[in-house]
């Protein structure tokens, strides 16, 4: 199956089809003037209604400026455009939801959120994608504010929603409590999973002791004069007031969390981890540390960000169900219940097939998508 | 068919889904990450890669700001977004292009044209659709100008090409030479016809000796110290030295075509035409004219953009050919001589079913877009 010939074949990889077959001057004088006017005028009177005649109700758009995409990082939107789509065809292929896919050639944060928010009308949710660290915590909080519709930013919840459900899973399968958890890496990925843990041990779903974060300077605590305002806030949700490097932070932890590059992870560093660690080596597509060394080295449980090896955290197993949930629930602002539901909704549902191979659903497994949906609703 | 209950039966008309079923894990992982990055990467090194890979090949946007919906006027973004869903559907069930609505809640012309420019590069064309004029000669030019894919605000274009096609009908039913054609109302329509008139005079398509055009203050020509550059243009094009009123300038016409408001034209101006004359009186939903008046009055051929009477002048019936054209044809820049060729196919392709009651293809007519399509083509 390869990627070119297959996205060459029908030139890209969704088709807009019109619902309604117009093949008579009735249908034609509906869905056009004059009748459509009707319609216009209806949602002029009540701007809400456009959420119930037009595709402004039910249509996710993915969005992105290209400044993060995949492993590669600023390669621009154009070069951006292939990962939207191929979320868009997910969105529908799991989900049954319809997406579009907006790539927007701007990277200043301010003029990017403005232009968001003038086409943002045109959609019932906005899965912001692939947008570079720390400007994607700033437009989605914005966005999210300023906006009446549902705003994830999935490069950080869908992650962090897919993480929690695995860890979960590796939990109950090792009984470990008290964790101790060290997370390498502090941008998107690394920012959301944290406080979506911090989350996970106040609704008591989690069993933690301790949560540090490093960035490729070592710990994010107090201590550090260099942090921006969002690693700040890092280094207070998780209470850290000493300075240390990850290799001496390592020691000890009974969870790693690696959403950083590739090769950052050595086996002497698991090896110094507490009895048979649990290791997310989540860098793509070079972990941090390949499964194989990571087992050698005393880890029970592996999980990389790769398909070709077992344990794959992949985002696409929560974003569709997720945006679902929303839809709908007609749930305008998202919680962090919501990103719980889901993490929780993720582990129940593979619980009686849980193994140390297998400690997440399929990401084919297209029933995944309603029982999170189901369980955001239910929040 | 009611149009509310259609539009709410399945929110909105228009469907978006895979190209590709997923339904593997190679699949999943050539649409989505990690395949799909070896597309990214490509594009990244030769951008118009873009247009073979990604739907940004074959897809056209259709956009508005809302300020000129229908015959409404400005009422919004959102309460335009059903007329830009249906000419999307249009485009797929009448041309096999496959397009998107994407409205803009921005009315200042400038931030307007930086948002679609930030937003073009995910398109294969563009039709700029119900922004209001002067406004929208300046964005159409700009954008035009700017962009590398073919930019048409479809209210100028489109409407004129029809209008041409169905002038040349006439012509070729009544006859007529050396026709004196007035044109009242100066908006986009207006301007586009008129410009297209002197367009098919040069090329010899048609016999004109004069072309006056009127605004609400009367003709537009070089006495008038109040038109905007726009319709200084026009009174330049049509070499109007002499100011007078609509209903001076209408006696003795062989052509009149109404593209103004509701029952602006009496049957009285209608007598005062040359014999046996030609009015399209366009105006929506209520024309200048009614044709029975008009007809009364003595005109030989009366065409309205109603569906629900003969002869409607509808620009659904050249704009999905006229992209078609411009897509499969791979032309990045629209002239004069595309509009010409595509009012001259339609004219052409219905010649054999021309009649007074009939000087158009019906607009259900699904093989007048290849006809079109051809021709541009062809040019």
């Amino acid at each position: 199956m390869d990627p070119l010939t297959l996205h060459r074949k029908n030139i890209g990889k969704l088709d807009i089809t019109s619902s309604i077959p117009i093949d008579s001057k009735e249908v034609l004088s509906a869905v056009y003037t004059p009748g459509v006017g009707e319609v216009c005028k209806a949602i002029e009177k009540d701007p809400e209604l456009l959420r119930e005649y037009t595709i402004a109700g039910r249509t996710v758009a993915v969005i992105s400026n290209g400044t993060a995409v995949l492993g590669f990082g600023a390669i621009g939107p154009k070069a951006a455009l292939p990962v939207m789509e191929g979320k868009s065809a997910i969105f529908k292929e799991f989900a049954g939801i319809q997406s579009y896919p907006i790539c927007i050639e701007e990277e200043d944060p301010d003029k990017f959120i403005e232009i968001v928010k003038s086409i943002a009308m045109n959609f019932a949710a906005i899965n912001l994608e692939d947008i570079s660290a720390p400007s994607c915590f700033y437009i989605e909080d914005l966005l999210s504010q300023e906006l009446d519709i549902p705003v994830i930013h999935d490069d950080q919840h869908g992650t962090a929603i897919v993480t929690v459900a695995a860890l979960l899973g590796a939990v109950e399968l090792t009984k470990k409590t008290d964790l101790k958890i060290a997370v390498l890496g502090a941008g998107a990925a690394g920012t959301a999973i944290t406080k979506l843990l911090i989350e996970a041990r106040e609704v008591g779903l989690l069993s933690i002791t301790d949560i540090t974060v490093y960035d490729s300077k070592g710990s994010i605590d107090n201590t550090r004069k260099d942090l921006n305002p969002y690693k700040q806030e890092l280094a207070k949700l998780t209470k850290q007031t000493n300075s240390r490097s990850f290799q001496e932070g390592i020691s000890g932890c009974d969870v790693l969390i690696g959403v950083s590059v590739a090769n950052s992870v050595t086996g002497k560093d698991v090896r110094s981890m507490a009895e048979s660690p649990i290791v997310f080596a989540l860098a793509n597509p070079v972990p941090e540390v390949m499964p194989a060394i990571a087992l050698e080295a005393g880890a029970s449980i592996v999980a990389t960000g790769r398909s070709d090896m077992p344990n794959q955290i992949n985002n696409a197993l929560a974003y569709p169900g997720v945006f679902k949930g929303l839809l709908d629930g007609k749930i305008r602002k998202v919680t962090s219940k919501h990103k719980i539901a889901a993490a929780e909704a993720i582990y129940k549902y593979h619980l009686p097939a849980l193994t140390p191979d297998s400690i997440l659903p399929s990401v084919l497994d297209k029933d995944v998508a309603k029982v999170i949906a189901t369980a955001i609703i239910g929040r």
